[in-house]
C-alpha cells in the first residue's frame, strides 16, 4: 500500500495545481497496464481496441459518480430493510466526434437507455479557427446534466485532424452545449488522456465544469483516435 | 418446411423485380418478432436497442458472407484434416452518419479489429441538394470491399435530418467512395429496412452494387436513429 | 448460389436418412469458416473462444426459431398499423455441465433475462454408467420449452470426461427432464457438432426431440470445452 | 473528498477487526446504487442481471490488482519512451457452482483468453457435510495464481442448496485447491457481499488467502444465484 499512498499524495499535489474540478482516477496496477498497451506502438489493433475498451469502461463508471444520487430505502427479498442510493434520472452523454464515439459503447454497457448526443467541430481549412459540422443532442439537454466524452486532450493537435491550439475541441464543445442553454456546472468531461496544459486551458475557460480523467501527462497518445477505428 | 418454400419462391420472384443485386434475409419467426418491436411505437427505449442490436448481428453476420473466402485446409487436433474455408483480408466497414453508426458495434463483435470509416451527409438547408460533411476511411480503401452500413432506406426523408429523394442519402455515400476509387462490385450494403423505391434508386444508380436488406416494405420506421440514440 | 442449392439438396437426403427432427443450419461461406477455425488445432485460445461465441450466438438465433410466436398487429409510430410476430413467454434454457455452460451466454445475449438450469452428468468410475450428479432447473420446467445445450455430440467421448456411448450423455440429460415431467416435444438440443450416429441415437430414443446443430459430420471436434475453458 | 476520506477511515478500522487479507472496495456512490439494486426485492429479472454483472465486472477489475505486474518500458508512436506496468502470466480463474459461475463472463471479458477451472460442493443429504462432487483446474494450477469466484458467502446458507455453517463451500473450496498443491498465498477470493462472520472464518482458516469483497454486511443477499438464474 505505501507505494500507492506515495503516489496518492504525489497526485494530490499535481491535482491542486490543476484546480480542484480535475478528478483524477486512482492509479492501480491494472489502470497502469492499460495505459502502457494503449502507448506502445507495438500494440495489435485487436489488443488495443481490447484494452482501449476496458479503460473506457472504467472511465465510464467512475464518471457515473459525478452524478446526482439520492438516498433510498428498499425492502430484501427477506424483509429486511436496506438504506441504498438511487440513481437519479435525467442525464446524457454527448460524444465529439469521431474518437469520442469509442467511448459510446462503454456509456451505453452501463446505462442500457441513456440518451446520446454528437458534436462534429474541424478546423476551417483557411483560417484554423475550430468550427461545428454537426450537432444533435437529446431533447431538452438544458435541463441535463451531460457526460461529455472524448478520450484525448492535448496541446496541438487531438488526433481527429483538428489542428488547434490547447483542448481547442473540447471548449468549442463545450460552447456549443452552452449555446443550448447545458449549465456549466452540469457538465463532466470523461477523458482518457490529457496534457497538464490542455487541463488548464478548459478548465480556466470553464471553471465549474469537471474533468474525469485516467492520466495526466505531458505527452499524449495522438495515435488513439487512429489506431482505434483503423483509418488515416 | 412449406411454408418456408413459398416464402421464399415468393421472395425470389420479388427479388427478381427488384434486381439480382437485392439480397433480402431469410424471414424466420424471429426474425419478424425483432422487426415487429423496432416497428412497435410502444417498445421501451431498453428494448429498442436490445432488439435492434440483435438485428443489426444478424445482417452483419449474413453481410460477412458477401466477402470472398478461399478454400483451406487445416489439420484437427487429433490430426484429422479438415477442408474448410477462410475469411480473406482486405475489408472494411463504412457507417454513414448518425443511424448508421448504430451498426459499428455489431460489426465489431463479428469481426474484432476491422477498419471503420465513417461518412457525414447532410442536405444544404437552402438547396436541399445533399452534400458530404465530413469523410474519413482506411488507408487503400480502394483496395477493400466495403460494408456500407445504414439502417433505414426510404423514399422521402432518412430520419438523420436528410430530407431527400428517394435513397439519396446512400448514393451520395456511395459516390463519395468513388470518388476514393472504391470499386462499384466491392460495395454491400448493410440495410435493416428499405422501401422498395429507394431499392430501385440506389441498385439502379449502381448497378454493380449489393444491398442486403432484413425488410423491403413501402413503409420504413423513419424512427430509428431517434429512438436509437434518444436525441431529436 | 448454385453451390449453395447443391449443397442443400445433398444436406436434404442427409437430413431425410436421420429423420425430420434433426434441423441442420444452412451452411454458409461464414458458418463453414467458424467451423473451420474451431477444428483449427493451430487456433489460439483467445481466438476460439471469439469464434465459438459467434458460432453458439448463430445456433441460438435459429434455436429460437423452434420456439412459439404468436401473430399480433402493432402500431408504428407514424400510426401505421403492422402485422407481426410475438414471441411467447414460457421457454428456458438448461445447459449440459461443462461444455454446455459456453453457451448459457450466447443465450442470455438473445434473451436478457431467460432461466437457465443445469445439469451435470458424469460416468461412474467403476460401472461407466452416465450417472446424474447435479441438477437445477427453473420452477414449472414442465410447462415451458427447454432448450438444451450441449456443442459436441459424438460417439465414443463427449469431451467432459464423460467416456460413454453414443450421444448417453444428452439422453441422461433428458431422462432427467422427462423425470422432471418435461414434455418430449418440448425439448429442442442446441449444438454445435454431432456425429451422425450421436443424431440417430438420441433421436431413436427420443423421436419427438428436436435437434438444432451447425454441422453431422463423423469426427467431432471432441476438444471443445477443454479449449474454451482451459482446462485438462 | 471529505465524506470518503472519513469512509476510508471507518472502512479501515473495521478492516483492521477483520485482519490484513480483506481487501473491501471502495464504496462509491454508483457501487452502493449496484448494491441497493441487487438487495431491492422489487428488482425485475432483467435488471438484477444486468446490475450484478456491472458489479461483477468492477469486482473483476479491482481483483486484476491483486494479481502481479512487472515494469516495462515500451515505445510510443511518436518513439517516446514510456514507463509502464505488465500484466504476469500464470494466472487463473475457478468459480464455485452455481453462483460463481455468474462470475465467469465478466472475467473473460477483462482476461479474453484466461483459464477458467470449476468446482462444485454439495452438503451431504445425510450428513450435511460439505463435499466435493466435481472439480476440474487447469493444468499446472500449482504454479498458478487463482482468482476463486463466490458471489455470496454468509453464515447459515449460502443459496446454492449448501446449508452449512460459516463460509463453509468457500473452505471446502480451497482445501480442494489445496489438494492440488495450489498455495495459500496465490488464492484471491472475489466476492460481492460477505458476512463478518464469514470473512472471520475464512480467513482465520487460510490466513494467507486474500479475500476482495465489495460489501461485509451483517445479512448477505441469499437469493442472489435464484434471482441471478431464474431457478429454484
Amino acid at each position: 500500500m505505501e507505494p500507492d499512498l506515495i503516489q496518492n499524495s504525489v497526485a494530490h499535489e499535481t491535482q491542486d495545481d490543476l484546480g480542484p474540478n480535475l478528478i483524477r482516477m486512482k492509479i492501480t496496477d491494472q489502470i497502469k497496464e492499460l495505459q502502457t498497451v494503449l502507448r506502445d506502438k507495438s500494440t495489435s489493433r485487436s489488443d488495443f481496441i481490447f484494452h482501449a475498451d476496458r479503460l473506457i469502461r472504467l472511465v465510464v463508471e467512475e464518471g457515473l459518480n459525478q452524478l446526482p444520487y439520492t438516498k433510498c430505502s428498499v425492502i430484501t427479498p427477506t424483509g429486511y430493510p436496506y438504506d441504498g442510493l438511487k440513481y437519479e434520472r435525467g442525464n446524457c452523454g454527448v460524444s465529439i466526434m469521431r474518437s469520442g464515439e469509442a467511448m459510446e459503447q462503454g456509456l451505453r454497457d452501463c446505462c442500457r437507455s441513456i440518451r446520446i448526443g454528437k458534436i462534429l467541430i474541424q478546423s476551417d481549412e483557411e483560417t484554423h479557427v475550430a468550427k461545428v459540422f454537426y450537432a444533435k443532442f437529446p431533447p431538452d439537454i438544458h435541463k441535463r446534466k451531460v457526460l461529455l466524452m472524448y478520450p484525448i486532450m492535448n496541446t496541438r493537435e487531438d488526433g481527429d485532424g483538428c489542428k488547434s491550439s490547447t483542448g481547442n475541441t473540447v471548449i468549442q464543445a463545450i460552447n456549443v452545449l452552452r449555446e443550448h442553454e447545458v449549465k456549466e456546472h452540469n457538465i463532466i468531461i470523461l477523458n482518457l488522456f490529457t496534457t497538464p496544459a490542455a487541463v488548464r486551458s478548459v478548465l480556466q475557460t470553464f471553471p465549474e465544469v469537471k474533468l474525469l480523467t485516467s492520466e495526466v501527462h505531458p505527452v499524449a497518445p495522438n495515435h488513439f483516435g487512429t489506431k482505434y477505428f483503423g483509418t488515416d
